[in-house]
């Protein structure tokens, strides 16, 4: 695979003798974390949006744990709490909350890859390439999402599809699954052809994704509605076509793990925020025991190659889900059963509302598959409790006005009635949330422990590979803005500096210098907010 | 003050050479901790019904921290989380909770100090008794609720306030700070002077508090309102009158510190339970602050010391409290200053529905003293969102609501809907909870990380202590219900062996053999559910 030079690994190994800050601080100097501390390679798995007591409830869905026996497999690794603010507020976005993990900078509302003032910073996967280290990327979203995005390109508006897509496909990400081929036009960027132009093996089913041997693998999955441009929730995906997320784990790191100098892989189980904003208690439950399993997948590796970190935690709260709600009367009576509706069902709202046919006159074999009895449930018997008699007629009345409306939104409050799931809102939530580590012998402190921004995740995730984010910045996003002898003009750069003239464009990583053509060898130029920068190889080329 | 024999702690230390069991596995064998992993004193924080959202939205009432840019001093502890199940469902009520934090078994709903099939268990503090140590307990709300008596009493209804005030005060308890004297009608059980009988000095206000240098100490505090039977929120609190629970936490450890054989002490936030039943915010952050300065005065006190481990849990989560609800639209633009109403209370609702007048003419008294602006909040401007109209609207809907309710429930709305705070239910709620611990430089091993059943607290700490609970169970309730020579009628033994007889009232620790009366030390005669349990030690008085 391409590989980018080690000439800052070399750097930051001198220096490191120098300088004395504390193994996670925020790295403003040369890094400096000794030998023994450090880590070959960093994995780490974000569950968005999944709230607390999501992993919770999750839990009663595993088979034969009616009584929430068995723990979930990253529960074993829980050691400390994030907070997820955002520079400006208590409640963050999914992109600055993925930038802080990036990057180890708080920024604003839909901001990739920068600061709060705008500034691009390099993320830790980008370090990781300076230092020669294979990486990779996994959403069950379209790749170009806030999350996977966050790690790989630099934009001030996450929605800013086609120069994010850009970014990523021309920075050498040797592993990127998931989908996304059909979020952009293809007039504006045929994703696909981008693809193969970059040297990707395109796969296109869990088979071929299992079969291949290829070093460089693009996935391209489609989910069962085959229209959306993401993955199906988990217990939605048909086997055959769409791979878990715990298998695309295994393979990322069954074609990182050949490389010597190690590698930094993303895995996002993407859709527990979508169906956290629907109030989907299914679809998060669901995608939450996903990434579990991809969790497992990750720890496993890391324990049997002893040179492996790996951290979880989410990008943020949604939804406000709780085992409870105003309606629970005698909550403390209330046996383990009345979690049992919630596995009853086969499918989560998405997936069951793709079962209308046209007509929509099979409105109960929607409710069937999402676990609900269309002709609804009696009233407790004499020996039940009121209190199920009560919820047992304001469930009826949901279903009523679900055969009514068949809209999603009341789907859902059926199943939440039902089981006694409290939701708060449809957004998201400004508490802090569960972090997740698992660390190999040679790693003696117990990382993260207690609270910690979420920027110190970041930092950690550098430190322990050895990796310095303020020097790869430096290498990676020279401003060249006000640069004597530039120009900047159709979103490209004209900088004549010693005679030559080096012409770059935004979100490429090749550059022509006085006509020939240069490959940046995945590093790229940005331009955001009416500032561009450069990596200082570019700049290098007019020496 | 009064001491149990050591003979208890003789027989484990010989023990503790023979077994080698996992540090805090259930202790159904002897105790096997080697000495450098115990510690002589452990202090345990529960602050009641307490969800992790709720320490969230606490950091931003901090003064000067409007950008939650401080930590509450028990986050920097933060090492797990703790599974509240109770032995037949999801979500547990607070005397099982208690349970399995005081004698590490699950119980049934109601029951204190019991396991599942409602048989006595000894209790991590009656164990410290065994093993000659002084113990104390604190609670806000009257001493015998559920909390603190899951410590120190043993029954199938947390209800029964006269049997277990009874054997709370026969047990011997070296500090039990609190109030509840007027909790059980006097012809009942007269609280005062059975406390004074067994030579506890009462003290009746803070001044007494922090002037005594009794060794016994019963606290008798009234709250503001003075009728009560449990003491004030710490923000309503008159300081004059009522100490915090930080105040009486360091007076306890200043009492038991002086016991070289070490000592136990619960320390119970009682009402921020009580303010998340009633979806009372300020509530809910005044105690949670002030159980945080209570930790902080544990751990304070454990760094010098040196032999202290201080773990703090709360027992369940209550509420479903969140940071964001379904009105904050734009969430992710919402700057840090949506919090800034909750700074604005002086008061909680029960402090500011006390202002009330007869009349109840001077509303716009009580909703200023609980943040609110009487006449309501103006719709944004241009410069200002939507979403800050449509909130104001609801706002000031709300206010006219209470305005012509003056319902307490009424009131916690009106903040509720200003400050973006959601709610789930009134009832405690299912999911993980989290758990803190300080432990000193000797005991190597970090406790308590991962996930845990709340039954594993209990077994930390008699672990970490030395003790075993199986033991002292063994010794503090022998079964007699069906014993030779044994009749019981009006809830008392009378039990004839060897030709003598034994005379033992259920709740009591004075026996009479052959007339004579002996004192048991604190160790107290049990009757659950139509069976009878004695001390060995009164058996013993039969050889």
């Amino acid at each position: 695979m391409l590989k980018r030079s080690k000439k800052t690994v070399a750097m930051l190994a001198t220096a490191a003798v120098v300088l004395s800050v504390p193994a996670y601080a925020a790295t403003t100097g040369p890094t400096v974390q000794s030998q023994e501390n450090q880590a070959k390679n960093v994995i780490m798995i974000i569950p968005d949006g999944m709230s607390l007591p999501a992993t919770t409830i999750a839990r009663y869905m595993l088979d034969g744990n009616e009584n929430g026996q068995t723990k979930l497999n990253m529960s074993n690794y829980y050691v400390g709490r994030v907070k997820t603010t955002w520079a400006g507020g208590p409640i963050t976005d999914s992109a600055p909350a993925g930038t802080a993990y990036a990057v180890g900078h708080k920024s604003t509302s839909g901001a990739l890859g920068v600061d709060a003032t705008l500034t691009p910073k390099a993320t830790v996967l980008e370090a990781a390439q300076q230092a020669g280290k294979s990486v990779g990327l996994i959403a069950t979203s379209e790749f170009m999402h806030a999350t996977p995005a966050a790690f790989s390109a630099h934009d001030k508006a996450r929605g800013n599809y086609a120069a994010i897509a850009e970014q990523m496909l021309n920075q050498n990400i040797d592993v990127l699954l998931g989908t996304g081929a059909t979020k952009v036009p293809a007039a504006t960027l045929d994703i696909l052809a981008t693809v193969e132009a970059k040297g990707y093996t395109v796969v296109d089913d869990r088979t071929e994704l299992l079969a291949t041997d290829a070093t460089k693998l693009w996935g391209n999955f489609s989910n069962f509605l085959n229209d959306k441009g993401n993955m199906s929730y988990d217990i939605d995906r048909d086997p055959d076509k769409e791979p878990s997320l715990a298998e695309m784990t295994q393979k990322a790191i069954d074609v990182l793990k050949n490389d010597e100098d190690g590698f930094f892989l993303m895995v996002e189980g993407s859709k527990i925020d979508w169906a956290a904003h629907a109030n989907d208690t299914i679809g998060i439950l669901s995608d939450t025991l996903a990434a579990d399993e991809a969790f497992k997948v990750a720890v496993d590796f890391a324990k049997k190659d002893g040179n492996t970190v790996v951290v979880s935690a989410t990008d943020h709260g949604n939804s406000g889900i709780t085992l409870g709600h105003y309606d629970l009367t005698g909550y403390d009576s209330a046996p383990f059963s009345i979690l049992a509706p919630l596995r009853e069902a086969t499918k989560t709202a998405e997936g069951a509302m793709a079962l209308f046919n046209t007509e929509k006159s099979n409105v109960n074999d929607v409710l069937r598959a999402y676990g609900i009895e269309p002709e609804g449930y009696q009233p407790a018997d004499a020996a039940s409790s009121d209190r199920t008699t009560k919820n047992n007629a304001k469930v009826n009345a949901l279903i009523e006005t679900f055969k009514s409306t068949k809209a999603s939104g009341d789907l859902v409050k059926i199943m939440n009635q039902l089981a006694y799931i409290g939701y708060t809102t449809g957004g998201h939530t400004g508490e802090d949330v569960a972090i997740y580590a698992y660390t190999p012998a040679g790693i003696s402190k117990a990382p993260l422990k207690g609270l910690h921004e979420n920027t110190d995740v970041a930092n950690f995730m550098a430190s322990v590979m050895g990796l310095n984010l303020a020097q790869a910045t430096a290498d990676l996003f020279v401003e060249v803005t006000d640069r004597e002898g530039a120009t900047i003009a159709d979103n490209t750069l004209t900088l004549t500096e010693n005679g030559k003239t080096l012409i770059l464009k935004a979100n490429q990583s090749t550059a022509t210098v006085d006509g020939a053509s240069v490959d940046l060898q995945g590093e790229v130029a940005v331009a955001i907010n009416n500032r561009f920068y450069v990596p200082q190889s570019a700049l290098d080329l007019l020496q």
